[in-house]
């Protein structure tokens, strides 16, 4: 048995013929915990910090002999990598992306058929309550998320940010749209622009400061988000991954997947009441999806992490 | 017909007997819209300010022949309803409280059947992206609710709070509980106790600053949570209670339903590391759950309205 | 300290005097584990049957110094009240009604300070996958639920189903309705009725095969949506209610949350097609909410049960 | 500007240099109306038929101006795509897949400069109550799930299954696995297994009776399940697989993403009972994620479509 392709796709020449004259065989697998969910406390003095995080951690490697034959001599149990990953928690988080690459050169350096995996977190905030030394409230404005995938010795890593919801109560028009028999749609001067910000990054090297780095892109984000007269969706959506990636190099691309939040105009001309962009029905489905790749010239084709990243394009 | 008991309790002797000798009637009931979506944008400068709202309106009164033979001639429609909440918002909301008093006073005054009803609403917030005019980002720490139940000239008011998540990483202890044949459980004097904070109170007057007293009461819930330490979560809650209603005599009583989010401690003695109150599990299912209310001495029995609240006791 | 009111009031004369002049007491409360997750295979033969509970047990009775004072020394822990879920099942189920009423039998009479409680399941159906017996597949068409109510010797009981989501496609009708200044809804002689039937149901005795009687009021419920033609959806819900109460002697009253779930005939005119009741837009939100209680008539006083059950006027 | 890669891949030269060198352009993208749910009433007879769908649409193609300039010459409204798909549903849907092809088809014949994109579509199940003619109770033992990538003239499609939650109270054993210092789980042969089982399988063919395939996998896919002794829950995944494989030659390949979802046998020895298998913790989180491709020998490598289905490996 080898692998044949990126990852670990295998073949299982065992499998008994189908009766439409091919093999059938075992494809691209991984398997382990999902959502390990990880509160650490460093309490060396009496002012204490928090990590809280959310881990899943999936192997890649030769696991064909337990799906053809229920053979789990190659199984890390599942149950083990949710130990292993409490047990490195003892030495502290640091950040989502630091932890995750020492979960992955853990298990790839521990079995010798284990090639490759999956690490994925989510990082959830908590601000102190009056600068209290051990009381906290949930910010609950947005969730940052961290994805490592690893192939032998290729690492590829991904930082993110989730349902930053964000609102321009002006400064968004939409208009100078195509119209077909299937077009009914006013053209607007004025409108909300609202959206859940979620984005992913990939870095290109592994020499990074990431709570640094996120938190300045978090205010990149804000900041464009607010200071871009939109005219699109699509063109907020571009600068504000264009002025990550002026800021840091450090950063290949990014890609966004932003809702448009529809805020509708109530009419309340039945009423005998003007409605100057004042009241608003927010809507829930359908939405606007708004998805893109801003990236840096000559980027190379897709990286295969992505298409581990639920829900982008 | 006539109404014979509190609020809208009807019977209908027009209904068919039953085989089991006794007539089978409608009794309390109450109908209308549901979540009404309403942002709100107060812009007559160029610093906008953003009110965003979801808003149920449900009517009590004398509804009977809807039930019964399916007569529509007193049924406000629920899209009515939902129209009036829209026009009201021209005018501005002000405060939940204010602007549910504004819709109670509408539907009992403008029809006369009507004779009270249940108006409630959550109350999102939002903050500026550096103090930008127009642009904002949702502040998802908690939310914010209110109830008014109207009964004829009688009006109760609940205001609240809702998933305000807050945890202390220490000062929290749990020992000197009762132990039968089924207590497994050790006693710890180093716990992390961990809540969402959902937390309702009765004013027993309408004359109200409603946003003000909002904003501090849920300062006082949060500083008398890290200020306390803790013996039980019970404790915890009674002074979060009791400081509320010590500041503020407008308040006749406080409501809460605390979840006890359990962290518990990983066991890392297999992996020869120790765990001092460090790595925690926490854990989804099944959950403490902290329920009572604290109010001043001598009130009255149960008032109405608490009937008409989801899940309190 | 005695106990002032109905269940578990309690006043705390110890409590400091507040600054309005009234003493801060606590008034009702209860505590307990919620949501325990309880799994019970019966397999004294080969062919297995499931009973897929989520329990929640909360205690009523005298529990003051541990919200006064941080002493636990009545504090049955949650922990406790959790094992005994897990153990009484080994006596297997039966039925949530009857493994309720085991469970608030065995805390009154286990603890003398514990003076009634509310205990809460919901059940999850599941189907055998092809008659097999120990392979199933789970049935989400909708979720059973029960609560009991203990206040010493007083046990109420109610039974109920939630979540079965049902749609006529015509036999719906809405008119008749008055207009004043805010309405604009047309009227119709055709439209979708859709709703999630959530019913609760009271018992007024414990002498019943719980598992058939809910059975039979699933079927009653069905077949009554299904076979009135509606001219408004409290129409509906009356009949059913009616007929549930006609065939069950032992049901006292049912009370009913229904939403309304609007589904808009699309305007297709700009496309030159008309939409003959064919094409619908199925809204989330807002949506009408309609609620009553259907009850023989004479019903007494709103039982205490309701007031701890949420969501039901 | 000329699209450089696979699908929708664009340069934009006009992008201003970033200080890093090189150019910031945009890459992938697509941009639609996600999740616009539409109710189909067939009527021709008195006997009614459902068709309950969450319908998206994306379009790929030259967007790049909308997004560097503002410019909307080209942004097909996303308004316009939902009533599309209002439009074309007066025609009747018949399955998920021929409505999506029919939309796919649509868009890129009507607009030149949309190469492409990406159609997707959730179904909901009813089931007559009574084998009445238009009354209905809806079936939410799992969604059907339908994706078509179009590509200039290539279409791939994927259907899928997604939530059938299913169970073995016994037959799965787990055993085997290596053991490393950070293992801690004992070996059994016999526990529950249980899965909500997501699965997605790309046509080879667009010659398909898309409807009649679905109601066959699915019956395989529960049927491999239960008939299959489990030493692993890959085991009963790849049998799954393989089994729709054997019997649908127009399947190419199936991905499963499977939560092993743990049912901890509960320690009832405290209390001095035996616990044969009988009492289960049904646990949340965290859970084993078991995910495969099981495909035809010699599949090209992975086709692009998968790079934009959400959670698959």
């Amino acid at each position: 048995m080898t692998a044949t392709t990126q990852e670990n796709q295998t073949t299982t020449s065992g499998a008994a013929g189908s009766d439409t004259g091919t093999n059938i065989v075992l494809g691209r697998n991984q398997y382990g915990k999902a959502e390990v969910r990880l509160v650490k406390v460093t309490r060396d003095t009496a002012r204490h910090s928090l990590e809280d995080l959310n881990v899943t951690s999936q192997l890649h490697g030769d696991f064909e002999s337990a799906h053809t034959a229920g053979d789990n001599s190659r199984v890390v149990a599942t149950d083990t990598q949710k130990n292993t990953v409490y047990a490195f928690a003892k030495d502290g988080v640091g950040s989502p992306e630091d932890f995750l690459l020492r979960l992955g050169r853990h298990f790839t350096e521990s079995f010798d058929w284990v090639t490759g995996g999956r690490w994925a977190a989510e990082q959830y905030f908590w601000d102190r309550i009056n600068d209290h030394d051990h009381a906290f409230s949930r910010n609950k404005s947005e969730t940052r998320t961290a994805v490592l995938l690893v192939n032998g010795s290729d690492q590829q890593l991904i930082a993110g940010i989730e349902d930053l919801t964000v609102l321009k109560s002006t400064g968004s028009e939409f208009h100078g749209f195509p119209r077909d028999k299937y077009t009914t749609l006013t053209e607007t001067n004025d409108r909300i622009l609202a959206t859940d910000v979620t984005a992913k990054w990939r870095y290109n090297t592994l020499d990074v400061d990431f709570n640094a780095v996120y938190a300045d892109v978090r205010a990149i984000l804000l900041d464009a988000f607010a200071s871009t007269h939109s005219l699109a969706l699509q063109q907020s959506m571009f600068q504000m991954g264009k002025q990550v990636l002026e800021a840091h190099p450090e950063i290949q691309e990014i890609k966004f997947s932003l809702p448009n939040k529809h805020h509708f105009l109530v009419d309340l001309s039945p009423f005998d009441l003007e409605n100057n962009n004042e009241v608003f029905f927010a809507a829930d489905r359908p939405y606007g999806l708004i998805e893109a790749t801003i990236e840096r010239e000559g980027n190379p084709t897709e990286a295969a992490i992505w298409a581990n990243i639920p829900g982008f394009c």
